[in-house]
């Protein structure tokens, strides 16, 4: 593994057959066992956590001579509380139920062809991630409970804490007796790694981005392997004419300012003209804590509404700041969303049923919400159990993606001596 | 359109935007309106049957001018009965049944929220293709019966008759009351459009490349945008030892020699030794026409059997020629096929059941097959109704990917005002 004379390439390549080899044997594994892997591995996680606490202590010692911001160091800090916490998730995902085997549909043909569609393991996934060291466990467990290999590519800020807990990981998988390489862990740093692995179609099935932008927008540049990607979350909460008004200032309130920081916020609010209780909606949030950019109605209800410019509409805050418009009723909404909305989630506040159906039909985003909060965009909330993320993307999974979305089916086809005609 | 200063990027993205509307459109437009257009698409293509097959003598013309071969003049050539099977295939997708708008499933989560998924449309597909002009029609039926826009991309060599089909399929889509949009034509044959076509992931979801090998690979390579792409059917048929000898024999010359130019032929024929009538089953294949190539103890059956190169393993025809194996039961027929095979289809010809499913269980394939022939292995014969291709991939869609593999699905809350804690 440290012969310099190794390509990026080279090391992939001898990883990906690794794990091509562990995926054929845990497709087959039983559910059981896959269970039981993970609470192994929970508990080697509880039982290591001074280790890895330890290792963590280095890798925070680096990343303050390196200067990392506090934000940064918080993520990537660890504690007992941390570890358990971490512990706690994998014995959740070892606790979920399982998803392989189920049979999606079945018919028989006239010529006494019986076909069903199977879930199965979907192969080999690939998962790079920054700063959080908790993802080479959480993420592992998720693919591992769907039957799939994985190989973990960490930040190199969190290098000796993602060594700590692979060990942990592979101790209890190994106890299970299921194959080691059923999880690896890239054993470089060097970002030419990341390239290959993005380019090694032959042994890697999928490949899931964990980080900021500028991350999920490389890996979607480079790869050559299919890629469950979560970009922006620019989500709208639009309040109609027949809105509750103390629902819609609680709703509106908490999906802007319970957590800023996450996807599922809510950055742009807009008003239908009919709705009577705009000026107090705009002071809720002015009283939350939260900075308001206007169109010119907006700031005519309030002086402590400052402007809101072109690119406001296209901007994901993620911080205490809201963009509120006015619009002539749920087809403006729509129009606005369908113009400005990265498709994540979006909401409409509205005692009409039949607007509300309109606005759940209309508009395509990956979550439309009625009356709720958008900040349930959330594989927990959602009773998914534990997500590997939220994916903006369309194709094979929309939103919070779980374990049903590191699977796939094969088609089944049952005869008794047909030939084609 | 033809303005000479505009680049092939700007090209792409003035239809990749009328695309967009036009998919807005198409998404919320109900499933008469849409079966309304095909049937109306089917009734201009037979209406203007002789403006299309006199626009294809014009491509004929250039074609044997141009020295293309008489396979691929084949493949391009339109005539009254094929403009017939062409309009047939459009009436016959607008018969199927609508995908769109159901429920995959429903959950009421313990805060009250009520969740469901809903099947939508995918938004704006493109197809590239080559010869065959048919695609024109048949491609662009199948994305607007699920809801979608399409961009087409044909070969040069059928760009009169495509321009005649599009033609005849726009007439339908517009007398219907929906945006000529929903399909559109590449005005230019020139390369570089496909180029930025395949980068164009702000105006198009989803890419289908249909046509050989090449393309394919071309399409994989270049492409920023999702690829549902087929390569290779390398498949295989493994004849257990308590296969029935008659069916054994007349399984495998179907799988191999009904149509030896389909992807779901098999190229590979397994047999275990412990299967007593091998030697009448490499005869039949020989009776039937086709060239064997086997290993020591295949040859030693028959003077007519030449030697297989490690080479054949991995080869796929798509000719009279098969490959014969003889391996040590269905572990090492199963070994093999993991090995060598595409994981397009595979089958097993036996009467133990419990082999069987041990078979099918392990077997990683997108399609596997128990006592059938593999050139059973087709989106028509699998009760689809038609299909837009067979996905070799393992994201979104596997195996004959139709009408449900153009959509995809959103997540519908409806709540009572609840907010996040």
């Amino acid at each position: 593994m440290n012969d310099l004379t190794q390509t990026p390439e080279m090391l992939i390549a001898t990883l990906g057959a690794r794990a091509r080899r562990a995926a054929a044997i845990i497709a087959r594994a039983s559910d059981a066992q896959k269970a039981d892997a993970l609470r192994r591995a929970a508990q080697a996680l509880r039982d290591q956590a001074p280790a890895i606490i330890a290792a963590n202590a280095r890798d925070m010692d680096n990343a303050a001579a390196n200067g990392l911001s506090p934000a940064m160091l918080d993520r990537l800090k660890l504690d007992e509380t941390r570890v358990e916490a971490t512990a706690a998730g994998v014995d959740q995902v070892a606790s979920l139920a399982d998803v392989l085997g189920g049979v999606i549909d079945r018919v028989e043909r006239p010529n006494g062809l019986e076909l069903s569609r199977v879930r199965v393991p979907l192969g080999v996934i690939g998962i790079i991630y920054e700063s959080r060291p908790n993802v080479t466990a959480d993420a592992a467990a998720l693919c591992l409970r769907a039957g799939n290999a994985v190989i973990l590519r960490g930040g190199s800020e969190a290098k000796e804490s993602n060594r700590a807990i692979h060990a942990a990981m592979v101790e209890g998988i190994v106890a299970a007796g299921l194959p080691a390489e059923v999880v690896q862990l890239v054993p470089t740093t060097d970002r030419a790694a990341v390239g290959a692995l993005l380019k090694a179609a032959e042994f890697v099935d999928l490949i899931v981005p964990r980080g900021g932008k500028s991350l999920v927008a490389r890996v979607q540049e480079e790869a050559r392997v299919p890629v469950l990607a979560h970009l922006d979350g620019i989500n709208h909460s639009y309040v109609d004419r027949a809105a509750d008004s103390a629902m819609a200032n609680s709703l509106v309130v908490n999906a802007k300012m319970r957590r800023t920081g996450v996807c599922g916020a809510t950055e742009t609010v807009l008003i239908d003209r009919g709705y009577g209780d705009a000026p107090a909606l705009v002071g809720a949030l002015i009283s939350a804590g939260c900075a308001v950019r206007g169109d010119d109605a907006v700031q005519a209800m309030d002086s402590r509404v400052t402007a809101a410019s072109a690119e406001d509409w296209d901007t994901e805050y993620l911080d205490a700041i809201v963009s509120v418009r006015m619009v002539n009723g749920v087809d403006e909404a729509i129009d606005h969303i369908a113009a400005h909305a990265s498709h994540h989630t979006d909401a409409i506040v509205t005692e009409d049923a039949a607007t509300a159906e309109q606005f759940l039909n209309a508009v395509d985003s990956a979550i439309v919400m009625w009356n709720a909060s958008t900040q349930f965009a959330d594989g927990g909330e959602f009773g998914l159990g534990a997500e590997i993320g939220i994916s903006t993307g369309r194709l094979h999974a929309r939103g919070p993606v779980a374990l049903e979305g590191l699977t796939t089916y094969k088609w089944i086809v049952r005869g008794t001596g047909q030939a084609r005609p």
